[in-house]
């Protein structure tokens, strides 16, 4: 009963758990930076966020095309250009993680409690 | 090479990387916004958070304590009084919170992709 998980009784909706967890997971907010500055290939974001394995960026890159944040885009030339885009959410999403570096520009330099 | 995880190097610092696991960790916006209304005792935030386990709300109250985002106060009355406080870092992230909240709720009526 403790442990019951119906997240859409809290006071806060299961959307915005799903969108704190979004933002929350390793690497989406590098991503979604990189993607900030206009269309990217796989490479370009690789090299944006190049602590990143090929196998994961390309996990993420799918997960966030699947929660909306971006599209891929194919342009049938030779050899085939691959494109990935902010979606409108996905730049309403990229303003409000810029909010957070904000946060934490303003608060990285003061600590919590400071001993001494 | 490849997974160097050296984050302080990315365009993105580890400071925001921080911030956005606090952020996506479940149940911590759930438990900001309710001290968000002001200090509170345990069994407020368990009420506000009603899906929570004991156990883990412990927990977590000593995570966001250790990352400066609320203070406990021990109040030597007869029973003891403890009310768990947000700091002016934790009031500012609550901002931030407030700011993902709006963006899930702005687009949770919009999917992403609708078909048909």
């Amino acid at each position: 009963m403790e442990t019951n998980r119906t997240d859409e009784e809290g006071p806060v909706c299961a959307h915005f758990q799903q969108a704190a967890e979004l933002v929350g997971k390793r690497w989406n907010p590098q991503i979604v930076w990189v993607l900030q500055g206009g269309p990217a290939r796989f490479t370009d974001i690789r090299a944006g966020v190049p602590q990143i394995s090929d196998h994961l960026l390309s996990e993420r890159l799918k997960e966030l095309e699947g929660a909306g944040i971006l599209t891929r885009e194919v342009t049938p030339s030779t050899p085939v250009r691959i494109e990935y885009i902010l979606t409108d959410r996905g730049r309403d999403l990229a303003g409000v993680m810029g909010e957070l570096a904000g946060w934490a520009e303003r608060w990285s330099v003061a600590p919590a409690a400071p001993a001494s």
